[in-house]
């Protein structure tokens, strides 16, 4: 009697995931998406628009056609799916490709690097790994491509933030560490009757005012400049702190949480959003893989679960904790600040 | 009205996707599955015993169960799946992990360069892309590790080739271009009428000859070295080129069909094997990154459909061509040579 058959194919499939990953990362940063956005385009227009060889050209794009990620007419004529006619045209107010040129250009290399990672502990990264955004900020050109990238891979989240919080309660919010405040103008858009901003260090001011400006929202929405690990945080009815506490160590991220509790007034909210991980660790891999993101490039850096940072947020203060599902990968916790009024302390 | 919702989920899940996979090839790099092939281990022991760092260690494990490459019980021990326990134990006969270490230390950071490879069609992979496996095989340890990823890679296809062809009507066989000779000793293991052996550079012989060895076959099995670019190849009732045609140019792989018919007796049979992309070009993703993989490591190579593959043979000469399949991912196109016996020419 034979055992059931195992077969190596899962095996096979998830160590070549790299090749597929890396077929889309290379189509954004060729910008193919963008071309095909004007129109259906056979093998040699294409090829010739993008600028790349003969020799690769048609297995490349048939690679992305079965891959899902482009369509093949029957006359041969390559052109966007729904998907990635939405989301990596560069001309799209929907573009997410910012993220995914950051990934290419820096993450894919520094994955390569995940076996000393794990040997060490230590961040594979190089200056950037000091925790300070510093070094990245003063590349003018590196810091476009990140604040692009931050933009484009919060704008799912930023419009499930703006829609599922109850902003009519409220009257004022800040976002930290806001990059292009992409969060800020969604929200600000949504809820016409709210004013705020978003902080950043100083560098970041001209971007910040351009993009707001482009929508229109400048007059409503401040940049507040700083760095929120020796200065404290602006006050607002509701601070948000997203995608950012996972770049730190647990006191830096402890210290975030007080700060926070800090500016905001009596009955004000906090909003962390991130990739949490499950609070069993054995199901959300994209988050798991996410803390390990953070141990290449951080110096102390971790992502975690939804428990973990109720247990954070409670140390520091907040009440009425709970954690609800954002998008497909993201979720937000959320807590309030109560001062008891009898004492003047928080209530228990 | 509202179009349907179009999301971002599954471009960004594989832009992603680089990480899942480079946590498994980590894990086979730093021989996790070996060690837990013993018994499950709780983090610190497995941590420790791999020699890795505590900062990332659990993430890893984790990570590595979402992704169903663990399992981790309610102790919270890690063990292996029936699949890793399988493959990826360095002890067992049935260890694939070979290949994945190559993937891991040689082909991943190449893939970083798939961009350039497409704008300028030119190979990455410096002296090795020239077509010679000589620089490679002057390496002793770089030839050690390319050598049993290949036999790890193919003991699937090995398998399939040995019970789907019909063996019994044939006395000899050589495996052209063979490694380790994986597949020699899986043909000659399951049919013991059968004689032959493998082709492949001179440098290859000791490690054909103990693998041969080691499983018992060295009599019935034999070396023959060679190049086969400038030389002829041996005779043999049937020739089997396995996933060599992919990393040559066209003109070298019509060569070597002319040279596998010229050197078949009237009866012969050539035995093609690849990870053939489908002939709409369309649904076979793999095959199609294959190929890509070909323009970044070689000078010329380049992967193909069935019907390419028969058009070729056909102009060799072979007759009664058909392709079929043998995994999920690979299939052999199987030819014969027919002499016409009235003229001594190849039948129409």
């Amino acid at each position: 009697m034979e055992s059931p058959v195992v077969t190596p194919d899962r095996i096979v499939k998830l160590s070549l995931a790299f090749r597929a990953a890396k077929a889309l990362l290379s189509a954004v940063e060729l910008d193919i998406f963008t071309a095909l956005a004007e129109g259906p385009l056979g093998l040699d227009p294409l090829r010739t628009r993008l600028g790349i060889d003969q020799r690769g050209a048609r297995d490349f794009f048939d690679a992305l056609v079965a891959l899902g990620m482009l369509e093949r007419d029957q006359h041969g004529r390559y052109g966007n799916t729904p998907e990635t006619d939405l989301y990596l045209d560069r001309q799209k107010p929907t573009y997410i490709g910012g993220e995914l040129v950051h990934f290419s250009t820096y993450v894919y290399p520094h994955w390569d690097l995940l076996t000393p990672a794990l040997r060490t502990g230590e961040p594979q990264s190089g200056t950037r790994a000091t925790g300070h955004y510093s070094a990245l900020y003063a590349d003018h050109t590196a810091l476009e491509t990140f604040l692009k990238g931050m933009t484009g891979g919060s704008l799912q989240v930023a419009n499930a933030v703006a829609t599922k919080f109850p902003w009519p309660d409220y009257e004022t919010f800040v976002d930290i560490g806001t990059a292009q405040g992409g969060l800020p103008v969604q929200i600000a858009t949504v809820h016409t009757h709210l004013t705020g901003g978003g902080f950043d260090l100083p560098p970041v001011r001209l971007h910040f005012e351009r993009y707001g400006q482009e929508h229109g929202l400048a007059p409503r929405l401040q940049f507040y400049p700083g760095d929120f690990l020796a200065e404290p945080l602006p006050a607002a009815d509701v601070l948000i702190l997203g995608r950012v506490l996972h770049n730190w160590d647990l006191a830096t991220k402890r210290l975030l949480l007080k700060k926070a509790y800090d500016a905001l007034p009596d009955g004000g909210a906090l909003i962390v959003y991130e990739r949490l991980i499950d609070d069993e660790r054995r199901a959300n891999a994209t988050a798991l893989l996410a803390s390990l993101n953070m141990l290449i490039m951080t110096a102390g850096g971790f992502d975690f679960t939804g428990a973990d940072c109720i247990g954070w947020m409670r140390e520091a203060g907040f009440r009425d904790l709970h954690v609800e599902l954002l998008t497909d990968d993201q979720s937000m916790v959320v807590g309030t600040k109560q001062i008891d009024k009898s004492t003047g302390a928080s209530a228990a």
